[in-house]
């Protein structure tokens, strides 16, 4: 199975943030040079033949896979970013978290009417942090309707949510049971 | 010039974040394929002969280049993150800013005693960020003598403070007068 070594190599921290979740986490993927190059070619295999212009990262994390993802792929990266972090003239996009919202924000100029954008992230749990970028990049006029992810956690429904808003997305590997 | 395209390519944005200062814009390099390639293979380049065992990128610009050339290079990649982002067992670095302090994250385990790790930054200013990161990895008995940018910006003196702390900078472009 394609993604079972970087499923093998992704540590789990039981109670983080809070008691009952698992956290997966990425970070035991990028310290491992074989994982972290296994991840890029498996997503550039998967899309490269999907006529994307741009990919989309949102910070901080999507910006490990995304940018080295772009580079393989031979097109440009786009930052999605808190709110202030932009130097240009940006548009922004309020989301709801479990308690409380957030923003984020991309640059008015980051994707062109019709260009095609694929949105890329560690980890897809809720989905929230997807939809609000996807809502960016299609205020922006830019197509988006693929996602790829290193994990995925099924039973939280982020995949439901992106199909929902016309959204395929795909995934490395994924944690059941979360 | 090697760097020449990649200068040509930064967008400058006047009074940003405040009055007087001139903020040089690397998402501009993200999105224009050529001039991101261009970066890693430059920083490849540089640092290929130098027996470096893994990068270190500080959150978040940081993990844009320095995540792609640890893939380019064959070797881990290490977040530092802002306090809180980290899941497993951390130690952290207080450091100053102009108004104020900050702080930077490592796993603990992040890095062995004696191995050679390379600093990855967008841009290099007052070097205050560099020189907390270089604390980390030291503290954790990892070796830290180089430190790479896209842009460093030399009238502002963070050059000449990594070179106090013995860590030899390098830079893709430079822009004098900031």
């Amino acid at each position: 199975m394609p993604g079972e070594y970087i499923k093998s190599v992704v540590k789990t921290i039981p109670d983080y943030p809070k008691p009952g979740i698992m956290f997966r986490d990425v970070t035991s993927v990028l310290e491992d040079h074989q994982a972290f190059s296994q991840c890029i070619e498996l997503l550039a295999e998967k899309f490269r033949a999907g006529g994307f212009d741009k990919i989309a990262g949102t910070e901080a994390r999507g910006f490990l896979f995304g940018a080295p993802l772009a580079l393989a792929m031979g097109i440009g990266f786009i930052p999605v970013r808190k709110p202030g972090k932009l130097p240009r003239a940006t548009i922004s996009e309020e989301y709801e978290l479990e308690y409380g919202t957030d923003t984020l924000e991309i640059h008015e100029d980051a994707v062109k009417p019709g260009e095609k954008v694929l949105m890329i992230d560690d980890l897809l749990a809720t989905g929230g942090t997807m939809i609000a970028t996807a809502n960016l990049i299609k205020r922006l006029g830019g197509v988006v309707e693929h996602a790829g992810f290193v994990i995925s956690l099924p039973d939280i429904g982020g995949a439901q949510k992106l199909k929902e808003a016309g959204i395929t997305s795909y995934a490395i590997c994924e944690f059941e049971g979360d």
